[in-house]
């Protein structure tokens, strides 16, 4: 075995039964369109991802960063919103001890990096991480999911080339312009690629859409990461868009069901799912 | 013993033992001029304390109420704001079996009232549910704390006459009008009380307005229950003033230290401390 990269981690076994249950299974003869649909995420106590954008925010521990790297294993798939691309700069592959790249066998256990970009704004090179991890051989190309028709084609090259590629879903454009992508649709996309799980890790955007009760249906699992950190103020924050009873009455927007509570070092990490 | 009233509430000794390191010492022979203050609140993973002011909202189930009324018994005080009083009209005992009302002597557990109102704005009665219980055994008439130096005489009358008080303290009214109490005058007001510790319940403002570094040190003890809803974009939120390092770049606003998980029945119970 070729000696492991410096930046290698390790999930120990005793941690990783307590995710098992919440998991997508590992022989998986399911019939549905859609693919085992996992959100995960880490936040702070006031419910925020990241201080701003873009800024660096330790908010879990080293621990919690190995976690995160064992799901992406475990999943055929990750996906971020273009914002978080923008902002980040993202590896978006497994670092995990004994996937492709990092003791295993070619790119065995790498998740494939999917984008969702409704205009395709997202401006990248050959090098940025993404693609650089690729000719290193530790992680896949992006599929990138765009409303685009004809998305620009030195992007495609550079995807191409790399063996990823942009894959065109219907857009909903509503009367403010603002253009929405319905996740069944996304998600339908990702199955018919032959991808069977897919963890959704953010950002604000990506999941504060998704946390509504027409999607209930579509997510299999949640698993959220909390540190005992207030952010404060002002930064990228998960809440769902606010829900009304028949009486205009204001209800709570969404209730996890068989909530687990895992205490993980410093944090705790809540799993659950969604009745649908 | 007379019968007990039907409203009285049980928390199971089991459960009480893991909460016992982040309560006020049962002897406390401590010199100084600041009570035993632990802050404590239940919120969603949204960090909302309420879908809105006053809006009844069911966030966590039976066992945590009575975990309160459990935390509740366990200090000399209770203190919210006036934004709760106002929207809540809240009853402000403690209803455990054994404390006075509910099966034990007098008043013997029953928490001291206090509210927090800088200009002497709540409006009440002896309607209030606080005064109903008073008169019937059940309760403590509320301490005032106030900026106001003449307070209207009708509510003074009316406090006076259950056992209450208006306490004023010194208040700060900022260029813009707002006016700001101390924390500090106030733990140490109630500290001259004889009251050796007190548990601050919230609402939004007032934690908000506590989780400041300045204050960290007069914090003993932070106890936070988090149910696994999102109550959605809109309510009252849990979520200090954003904070700043020296090149003005943002940091987390507040870390808790020795942060301890418990799950407990849906929901998670986190205790913890600041560093001071
Ligand atoms: N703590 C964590 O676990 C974690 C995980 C991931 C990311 N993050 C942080 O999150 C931050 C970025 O979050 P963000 O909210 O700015 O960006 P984001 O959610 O990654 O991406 C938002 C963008 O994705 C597109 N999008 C998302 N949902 C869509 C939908 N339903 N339909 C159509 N388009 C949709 C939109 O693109 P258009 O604007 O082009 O319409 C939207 O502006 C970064 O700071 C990152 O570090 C943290
Ligand atoms: N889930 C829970 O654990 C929990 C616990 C308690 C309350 N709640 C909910 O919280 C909501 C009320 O929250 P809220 O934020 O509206 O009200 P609040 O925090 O109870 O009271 C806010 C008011 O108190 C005064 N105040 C607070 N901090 C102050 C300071 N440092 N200096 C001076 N004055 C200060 C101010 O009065 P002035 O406006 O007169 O300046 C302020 O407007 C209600 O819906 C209640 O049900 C939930």
């Amino acid at each position: 075995m070729a000696t492991l990269p410096r930046d290698v981690l390790h999930f120990p076994a005793e941690s990783r039964s307590f995710l098992e249950p919440h998991l997508p299974p590992k022989d998986r003869g399911n019939p549905s369109p859609f693919p085992f649909t996992t959100v995960t995420f880490a936040t702070s106590l006031d419910s925020q991802l990241a201080l701003s954008p873009g800024a660096p925010t330790a908010l879990s521990g080293p621990q919690s960063k190995a976690m995160t790297h064992y799901l992406r294993s475990r999943h055929d798939a990750i996906l971020i919103g273009v914002g978080t691309a923008v902002a980040d700069n993202p590896s978006l592959n497994c670092r995990i001890e004994g996937v492709g790249g990092y003791g295993g066998e070619g790119l065995d256990g790498q998740p494939r990096p999917i984008i969702v970009d409704p205009m395709a704004r997202w401006h990248f090179t050959e090098n940025n991480k993404i693609f650089q991890l690729c000719r290193e051989g530790k992680g896949r190309a992006p599929y990138i999911i765009t409303g685009v028709t004809n998305p620009p084609v030195n992007k495609e090259a550079i995807l191409n080339a790399a063996g990823g590629k942009f894959i065109t879903v219907n857009v909903n454009t509503t009367d403010t312009g603002s253009h929405r992508l319905d996740w069944k649709n996304v998600l339908e996309a990702l199955g018919k690629e032959g991808l069977k799980s897919v963890m959704i890790e953010g950002g604000g955007a990506v999941i504060n859409s998704l946390l509504v009760p027409e999607y209930f249906s579509v997510i299999s699992s949640v698993i959220v990461t909390i540190a005992p950190t207030w952010l404060g103020e002002g930064g990228v924050v998960v809440s769902p868009p606010r829900r009304h009873d028949d009486q205009g009455r204001a209800i709570p927007a969404a209730r996890l069901e068989n909530a687990r509570w895992y205490p993980f070092g410093e944090d705790v990490v809540l799993c659950g799912l969604f009745r649908s």
